[in-house]
């Protein structure tokens, strides 16, 4: 049995711990099996092998994601990756078009579309394990799943099933409506649309062929910037005849701003943090490696992250988005496959980075053509690569690389470096990437 | 006229911007002339001078403040160093030892002793003026400020003077009361006591001679540390019968905590801050370089430093003196006189400093026995002097200091380098220091 998983989203709704390439799926801020924090994306996947351990899983992503799934997952995930957001119809074509050509999976295997972030119980995995198998007994081509509501919310998308039955037919689709019309759904016995589909792969290759001209994975990346923004939902489901529903009452929340996000996590505080006594329904992330303290704080979120800090009333911080987008800061923190790095000091004409790689992996081989770097070797051991020569190097030795000179380090424990950037106008974009990998040792002086 | 200004205090009230060598005086906060925040110690040395412009200024103060003093008024004070924190009595001898020994003052001459952290307009000043020439005129020999009272305040000792003129008799002191009691004290005329004093010089130096056994300054210096631990209210004033109150009933704020110190800040934010619609008498001080984004806050302090981070209720704010107390985190910014340092990064094995030196000045000529340090020149041109050897830098450049190696650096123009320390157990105690002055060009390779 096949998983897609939608990873998407900006993230921009839980900064200051979100940022461009750490989105929400990747906070380590879930109460895990085994006592450590967890991501969203390291629970979803650690549930659905809980429920099928032969379960196949790719995550449909964009590309600055890639990094940070290797980095929670390793190697245990498929990834397929989107030239562009395109919505999720695209999305899964091209998710489709890869199990079947890049993974040789057959057309008649069930596949599971869900997205990453909903926070829920077991159950949920269980009963997507159930719509799968009446997918390909031949119940109907495709398969929803609604969610018995618990509120009229305007959040979400409605199914009115034709009959009150666990497995019903589905009578018609609603848009997010307003509080008074959620209200008469909920009469009607809607249910929410859980955004989770199971389908044969055939039926989403049909449906590719059909609307965008599918033939295979190679070409259809190709031309995937050129493909028009649209949903699953609207592309397909909503037009579909041989569909059906299964009810799914369990925990589901949608985790998606700070307020439900508090409500998933197991303690009032994560990283140093001092409450006072007199501190009601607060609850604190701390990722700065100072000390927060808060006193008298009521229904209040604190999160303090290298990219900002967030001082908000629980009610308050769904309104964060508008805020949020005038920052376009820089990222300061980010988890890469190799490991990670954090902004520690931004100047005129230097910044200051840690960076960690993890051992036995290396950065790309690159030069810079408006900056000098100096890296200091702050922990562990590694081989550094300067214009193809390689050089050992230990704690407290240093690496001067001037504008031009290409360069690359290899971890043969895991490396702290304190990375030196000089020059005016320092900028992500001033990079130039070359062959040539350490690991391989494919080049050396 | 000679003003002694007590600096004391470790400001554990306004953590986290306040810290061991940061006292709250220091803290440029204060709205200044020129739309420039101000300290508090520059805001009373400026007060000072705009009344009387041939007015000298002492401060009498502990070694740590010494650098953050010159680094905010450089030379135009003389600074009075106690050897150890022994109260208000010792620490008024010994600059009055001082002032004669060091300075050559004449004994008859006016002094005014007063705090640091009062925040009052200009005709405080004048008041304090005026108390000099009581006291120089012979009105009495001890004159005392004695400020009208707004409020029953449990916070203060009090006044009784013995009649409703300007200037006036004591007729006894009253330590700080119960909320009751000030109610009476206020219905008798009582006034808050400003712990203003002033006085002839060689009204000083006799009551140390007769408490203190007082010769000379350099001896008191010596056995400063022995000296017993009490105020000069106690010590003198409750005992004097040559004695008056001057009245004064202009501004005056204790701004000692969070909630008053807000008070009289002109702005709501200082820093990278962004506060939405439903903030609410909530101010936010934030010194870091990532932004602060408060929302629906209400009647909140929030403050940012290197130290911590503190999101308080503004009554609850005046509590956190038992919290700060527990955290005895290393100094994380400092100001000094040769410019300011300001911890990045504190890992197991390292820490990254940003150094940053005034041009003209160096460091001590210095060593550490159990770290190496690294610097990396991130701006400005300067001298290092390594092991005796002297060499220019420019940005870009590295200096390795393995442990043992002794070494400095004179700032041509102004310096920023990045510093990381190596080593198990990095501690400021492991600090060697050497004669050799890179400015007075005394040592050379």
């Amino acid at each position: 049995m096949q998983y897609i998983i939608l990873s998407g989203g900006s993230g921009k709704r839980l900064w200051p711990l979100s940022n461009d390439v750490r989105s929400k799926q990747f906070l380590k801020m879930l109460p895990g099996e085994d006592g450590e924090p967890e991501s969203m994306l390291m629970r979803v996947y650690r549930q659905i092998r809980a429920v099928d351990g032969r379960a196949e899983v790719t995550i449909a992503t964009g590309k600055k994601q890639v990094s940070g799934i290797r980095n929670q997952l390793g190697g245990k995930v498929n990834i397929c990756v989107e030239p562009d957001r395109r919505d999720t119809f695209p999305a899964i074509c091209l998710a489709a078009g890869f199990l079947r050509d890049e993974q040789g999976i057959s057309e008649d295997e069930a596949v599971v579309v869900c997205p990453v972030d909903p926070y829920v119980e077991q159950t949920y995995f269980l009963a997507l394990q159930e719509m799968a198998e009446l997918a390909v007994s031949g119940t109907a081509d495709l398969v929803l799943l609604g969610m018995e509501p618990t509120y009229p919310s305007e959040k979400y998308g409605y199914i009115i099933p034709s009959c009150r039955e666990a497995v019903s037919g589905v009578e018609t689709f609603r848009e997010k409506p307003d509080l008074e019309t959620a209200r008469k759904y909920l009469q009607q016995g809607a249910l929410w649309n859980g955004g989770v589909f199971a389908c044969r792969l055939g039926y989403l290759l049909g449906k590719s062929r059909e609307r965008i001209g599918f033939s295979d994975y190679r070409s259809l990346y190709e031309r995937y910037e050129a493909l028009e923004r649209i949903s699953f939902d609207y592309a397909v489901a909503e037009r579909e005849k041989s569909i059906c529903v299964l009810r799914y009452q369990g925990t589901w929340k949608d985790i998606g701003t700070w307020n439900t996000f508090a409500e998933t996590m197991d303690r009032e505080a994560m990283g140093r943090v001092t409450m006072n006594e007199t501190c009601v329904n607060t609850h604190v992330v701390n990722e700065l490696n100072i000390p927060v303290l808060c006193m008298g704080c009521k229904n209040m979120i604190v999160a303090a992250s290298g990219d900002g800090i967030l001082v908000s009333d629980k009610e308050q911080s769904s309104y964060i988005k508008p805020f949020v987008e005038e920052m376009t800061g820089q990222v300061r923190y980010a988890e890469k496959s190799w490991g990670s790095f954090t902004v520690l000091d931004v100047q005129e004409e230097s910044m200051t980075i840690r960076v960690v790689l993890k051992e036995g992996n290396s950065l790309h081989y690159h030069s810079h053509e408006h900056r000098d770097e100096v890296w200091t070797v702050a922990k562990g051991t590694g081989t550094a690569l300067l214009d193809g020569v390689k050089r050992q190097v230990f704690p407290g030795d240093v690496v001067s690389m001037p504008a031009g000179c290409r360069h690359t380090i290899y971890a043969d424990t895991e490396l702290q470096l304190i990375e030196v950037q000089l020059g005016r106008g320092i900028s992500v974009e001033d990079k130039v990437k070359y062959d040539g990998d350490l690991k391989e040792d494919g080049v050396s002086g």
